[in-house]
């Protein structure tokens, strides 16, 4: 889409916790020229961003990053020093149960967002400046959401190379419930019931079960957090999934892989900047582009 | 395991059908040095197979391998010229129903064959001599089965890199349902599920949903036939998979987690040639390694 965007200067940038996300986005933040500070409890993981040019300081201030994980989300910040005029995102992997414990704190400063990215690898050590290139980039306009500082929060998430998808936090957990929650349990269920199978099967294991059950080699006690904290549109989802595996089989595959292959064409539009016809644009698989979103004087749109 | 195996000059291969599976593995025997033919109704095949090195010829002896679709096993050696002492073996996906075709024809002189390799690429065009490197290579030891005829096609195998799995057909038919039918079919249902969810799950989907749908991205007429030539076998395999997806997902993730990870230390065994024990280090997970099994005078036993 094109984009009309209000003249500002951008905003410095704060990153609460420099994990794999966090540390991700504040080298990602240096290497494009921003002012970006940092804070995390870890030493190690201070003294690693330090040397890639990320101020350390627990002074937060412009667009707050929440780079924490969940269940110290609400208490990340009780020792740091945030100011009133800050605008406060997080990169939770689920967003209604986040914005209802968060919007208490922060109410109308509050944009809540969830980067489709991040590897099986975490701590600091997994930090990559590129991570975001390319990625999506969640951002909830929810009807309390103040639109300027949904556009601060969507112009960092450009300036590091990612599109913005504009959702509501129940779409976007309905929607992670099918594309990342039920994946997780498909692929637990896949690999145990290969080992019911036995080891002959495990042996005889090749691409289709590898690829099939990657995702369940990462952390069990993340997986099992990130489906349970989005427990009813994950249940929602996973029984779609059963409804499908009830259908004859040459229909199933004819329509799995007329979805898989399905190219889906990409074209600029327009859309005025507003909540109904940002969340439009989100629902009917669109982004917001950086090559499209220019911040320009006042509220013009680019041509 | 070590193999005692019997002295025997390595037998000439003829390989019926030159595309990626067999068009790889006449590629693979002309670069071990080994003599091998080659034929298939497409002349194109032929050419490429002969550029090669590779002998076009319609007359099949020693070890004829059977490369083509399922469909057409029956009838491939229609117009060629089998020698009567040949042994024949195929590549199939599935064995009893290939067995039962092809034993009535062949007698003890067949063996079945399931290299577990190839890509989602097809044709002769996907040929590439390294595609057994390391692969697993199914082997049916049947009760009738000759095991002179069983160690010529393991031969074959260990020359072009593959390891060799002794296995009987109903075994091979439910391990492989449990390790390539179901993970095409639950591919195909995450990804219609996905696409029930709409356009936006589609355009968040990340690593997870790329993983799990990729092998339903290959020709669906190929994986229908591959699930439903095995459809015994793979609907007891997706009825394991739904009753572990009624678990409780913070169990059903963590012994997911722990068949992935597993790490599967190999040691060398010795195993007389017999099919019994042959068969057990199958169902154990073993395999006969290239390493191990070398050719000597007689039955000996290597150290």
């Amino acid at each position: 889409m094109t984009f009309p965007v209000p003249t500002m200067p951008a905003p410095p940038v704060s990153v609460v916790g420099l994990g794999q996300l966090g540390g991700s986005l504040a080298a990602a933040l240096v290497h494009a020229g921003r002012p970006v500070s940092g804070w995390d409890t870890d030493p190690a993981a201070r003294d690693a961003a330090a040397a890639r040019g990320v101020t350390i300081s627990r002074e937060l201030a412009g667009v707050v990053v929440l780079a924490v994980p969940m269940p110290v989300l609400g208490t990340a910040m009780a020792d740091l020093i945030l100011d009133p005029d800050a605008t406060v995102t997080d990169v939770g992997s689920v967003k209604a149960p986040v914005l209802a414990e968060l919007g208490a704190q922060y109410g109308d400063r509050l944009v809540g967002g969830h980067p489709m990215c991040g590897t099986e690898r975490s701590g600091h050590a997994a930090t990559d400046p590129a991570l975001f290139t390319g990625a999506r980039w969640a951002l909830c306009l929810e009807p309390g959401t103040d639109l300027r500082r949904w556009l601060r929060v969507a112009e960092v998430a450009l300036a590091v190379g990612a599109e913005v998808v504009p959702v509501t936090a129940a779409e976007h957990d309905d929607a992670v419930a099918a594309i990342s929650a039920v994946p997780h349990l498909l692929a637990a269920a896949l690999a145990t019931a290969a080992g019911q199978a036995g080891p002959l099967a495990l042996a005889l294991a090749a691409g289709s079960f590898t690829d099939g059950t990657r995702v369940i080699g990462s952390d069990p006690a993340f997986v099992t957090a990130l489906v349970e904290a989005n427990g009813g549109p994950a249940a929602a989802a996973l029984d779609r999934v059963r409804a499908q595996l009830d259908r004859p089989w040459a229909e199933l595959v004819a329509d799995g892989h007329a979805v898989r292959t399905a190219t889906r064409g990409r074209r600029p539009v327009r859309v005025p900047l507003e909540r109904a016809a940002l969340l439009a644009l989100g629902r009917s698989g669109g982004a917001v582009s950086r090559r499209l979103a220019a911040f320009v004087e006042g509220w013009v749109p680019e041509a």
